[in-house]
């Protein structure tokens, strides 16, 4: 039998540590994971896209286990009432081929995404960093938050969106998490003094959230929000006057804020600053950017960290057929149906 | 909510149709996608090999709705009492992204499977053909069987296989089927005289299964187990001497028995045939192969069938959130437990 994860099960287990514990743990995971980024299959991800949208999967391996996630990105869904981004996904033996978990993902992702942001944020920003500037205060923005809290000891954010009933709703949910909070008037404003700038919008253009202007010496950016091909927050200026870090080169050239530049656009990679490849911030006024899109490995990270945090009796599904005849798959067919349910 | 159809549920709707209503219902599902093939986005599917096997996703979308498949092959896992084959997939409604159902695709695969092949024959098989030898007598052999029975009248088979038990196996299963079935001494035996011959075995290996002087003129060879790299069943020479027909060119270079011949070997794709864009069969005597390796959109057209056969109260899973507010997904986490419960 499979074990199945759903809404309802994660948000329990997230609930009863705390959102700050469950992403620190997890930070742990995808940690682990682009310390031995080469141990890993990689590939982009394989999108399907239609006028409105896209549906992507998401696949990787490390040769023990093989995860992928599926995952759609349809900016009109909230005026239908639904999620913009929403996925589930798998964790398989590679040993045997054989699924072992299926879990809900759309909850896990912004989790991992706040994890690997705070992750990055970690090795990047100046270590006194105290105050953030959060542009776009959408679904991802209070995961981002605790993330930054735990890992860094944020404790004062400048919140922006052009929607103020986006900022209302952060500032409720944030209420009792320690965090002080001022609602900016700009973009500008929320980056105005910050030690760590995190712009997560969604919007599907090559919009310019931040220009070259608003962004102070010694900060780190962490670009969460422009994912996908034609989908860009920062103004190309920024990034020619930072050190750039992405997770996949191949992938972040396609969907990262680094579309906007030339395809030899100096860019290290993330994993190769957590392994001590390669050099992170090399001084207090250096601006660094961690142009965020998102990779398979944390989708995977996220799934190992999920399958070794249940405990206890789990759901399980009949997804797999039990068979006495691993070659008499018909058989299945006449056996008598009571002694199959499960 | 999200439909899940698991094993239990996808027996109960086979046996209660019975498998060849079930197959020939399939069936023209399969027809009516491959007649609009040009609908399709397609692209080879996505494999993560290793030592012992491979893991692969099967994406396809036809613009409207857009489905996956899970699937593995480990020739080994027999040994530890494993299916070699194993699979899940999913459909998604591309306006919205979200999934709409998962269902099992273990016994959906070897029934979409014995479908295509039944399909294929039809429109290259000598009309008359009314014998079928039936070579490899695994999994996936009474799937086949019925399939041919039901869309062809195929009602005498000659079978073998290299295990006696799965000869066993195999007719045991098909008692009461109406077929008469003779156990053959060879796989040459089992095609000498046969209007149809189909080909299943499971070895990974480039094995010749049957050779030129096997197969008389006429015959209609239906080449399921060649279906990845390294893995063949049928001596070149028969193919120099035959047409040959796949699903996706450019997939079956890479997976079927054209892996042997030159990239510049002559087939014709099996979607131009039944929609009338190119001719099948030309002559009595010519020998026609359906050289199958499964493709997204015969999964894809499974999934509608199986989704389109749904009636009553379905199972459903909470994998997708529910949100009175879709910009708030943090929201989640402070609503009570209670209220979220399905």
């Amino acid at each position: 039998m499979v074990v199945f994860v759903g809404v309802n099960e994660l948000l329990s287990m997230v609930r009863a540590r705390g959102p700050e514990t469950f992403i620190s743990g997890l930070v742990d995971y995808v940690e682990h994971d682009f310390r031995r980024w080469t141990a890993f299959d990689k590939t982009p991800r394989i999108a399907s896209h239609s006028d409105i949208g896209v549906i992507e999967l998401m696949p990787t391996s490390d040769g023990k286990l093989y995860g992928f996630k599926f995952v759609n990105g349809h900016p009109i869904n909230p005026k239908t009432g639904r999620l913009t981004v929403t996925a589930f996904g798998a964790l398989a033996d590679v040993k045997t081929g054989y699924p072992m978990l299926i879990s809900e993902m759309t909850l896990l992702t912004a989790l991992r995404t706040a994890a690997t942001s705070a992750m990055a944020a970690r090795a990047l920003a100046r270590p006194d960093s105290r105050t953030m500037g959060l542009v776009g205060n959408g679904s991802q923005s209070e995961f981002q938050a605790h993330a930054f809290k735990a890992l860094l000891g944020i404790d004062r954010i400048a919140i922006f969106d052009i929607d103020p009933a986006a900022m209302d709703k952060f500032e409720a949910n944030m209420a009792g998490s320690g965090i002080s909070i001022r609602r900016a008037k700009s973009a500008a404003d929320a980056a105005d003094g910050a030690d760590i700038v995190t712009t997560v919008t969604a919007d599907k253009t090559n919009a310019t959230i931040l220009r070259d202007g608003d962004v102070g010496p010694g900060t780190h950016l962490n670009a969460v929000g422009g994912d996908c091909p034609g989908k860009t927050e920062l103004d190309a200026a920024i990034l020619e006057n930072a050190s750039v870090f992405v997770e996949y080169t191949e992938q972040s050239r396609i969907e990262g804020e680094i579309q906007q530049m030339d395809k030899d656009f100096a860019v290290t990679e993330l994993w190769k600053v957590l392994s001590g490849k390669a050099k992170g911030r090399t001084s207090r006024d250096e601006i660094t950017v961690f142009d965020s899109v998102g990779f398979a490995i944390e989708d995977f990270s996220a799934l190992r960290y999920l399958h070794d945090s249940l405990s206890g009796k789990r759901r399980t599904l009949d997804l797999i057929p039990d068979l006495d005849n691993p070659k008499n798959l018909f058989g299945l067919l006449s056996i008598e149906k009571a002694t199959l349910v499960a």
